[in-house]
């Protein structure tokens, strides 16, 4: 199909779809002439995807582009691919974060020690825990029963599940699975915490304030 | 004190503060002269509170401004207290996203649904929760045993944490905590839940893969 199908199939502009071949984020199309080509349902598929990453993932089109290169150029070894699917996904940054680039990374390394995990040391995910939890004591608000252990119990009950998604016997697969799984289901738990917070919110507080509503 | 010290103390560069005092999200310290202005502790804190919000919890300025609003100017009842931390901290963008302003919020509904919650219909939420959806039926990836549902009841367990958390007696210390527990834990959550798929990954395949690591 040409350009302009592609852009009526995809409901992405024409304009932003040569933006996305510039930046590498689509392949080429194949050249029919010196001015045109033609793109295949592979195109509808990858532009498909990229809407995923750069809407509700929120990846830049750099991040993008770093997730899509993981994609189509996999590492050779199962034990690679989660680490790659990090690196790939991680926000911009070191620390994801400007202004804290060097955080302590004792309190982050107690919580891990605490939940009886093996991480690895270097990695940048532990680098933003720790900025996190600067982040949290610098505001100043409670912590849930338990303690911030509770939410990695939590996560990892879940990492658990996730994890056994990831398929074994084809590293392509795996690949697209740990990236994208990685990446596409954070807004869907974030989006889910605060639905449940208005749940339970609702439950607590409509009842007990039912007086004040008659004003 | 002067504004140099507050920088000293905060570790906060001036000009960095007085873009800050420019944007409003840093009160003005106390005129002394017409060039001069002394700051107190409440600046100190209040500075802390404002790198927690541009740093780990990614907010942008304008996003920032809000929150610090909510909490100087807080909602008059209890009931109103989670949906003004939750519009203040939504992130930017009806949807969350820019490509994909109005989903099908069938599948968000039908989820909330069958996990029995009561939501605001309107909320941003419920949006960016349908946009999450499609963006993972758009990545084609699997999704866990027991489908989204089990993000939803998990979740839902910690929020009746976090929700026993914010204080019932005194309005501005529940907004306090709403607005920057919904924001600051965030990424407490995503980095826990990356680290967590370290180690489960780590047992998983370390041990799996021992032959290729002699390559």
């Amino acid at each position: 199909m040409r350009i302009s199908e592609l852009s009526r199939r995809t409901d992405v502009p024409v304009a932003t779809i040569k933006y996305y071949l510039r930046e590498g984020l689509l392949p080429p199309g194949e050249r029919t002439s010196a001015t045109q080509a033609v793109y295949s349902e592979a195109h509808v598929d990858r532009l498909e995807l990229i809407r995923a990453l750069l809407g509700p993932a929120r990846l830049s089109v750099e991040a993008a582009g770093r997730v899509l290169r993981v994609i189509d150029d996999p590492p050779e070894t199962f034990l690679d691919v989660l680490g790659a699917a990090q690196t790939a996904t991680a926000p911009t940054g070191a620390s994801g974060t400007a202004s804290d680039e060097d955080p302590d990374l004792g309190p982050a390394r107690e919580l891990v020690a605490e939940l009886g995990w093996t991480v690895d040391p270097g990695s940048v995910e532990l680098t933003q825990l720790a900025s996190a939890l600067r982040a949290v004591e610098a505001g100043g608000i409670d912590v849930v029963d338990g303690g911030l252990a509770r939410y990695g119990r939590t996560v990892h009950d879940l990492a658990q599940a996730e994890v056994a998604t990831v398929p074994t016997d084809e590293i392509s697969r795996a690949v697209r699975q740990s990236v994208l799984g990685t990446v596409l289901l954070e807004p869907v738990l974030l989006s889910l915490r605060r639905l449940a917070q208005q749940d339970v919110a609702g439950r607590l507080f409509t009842d007990a304030e039912h007086p004040d509503r008659a004003d």
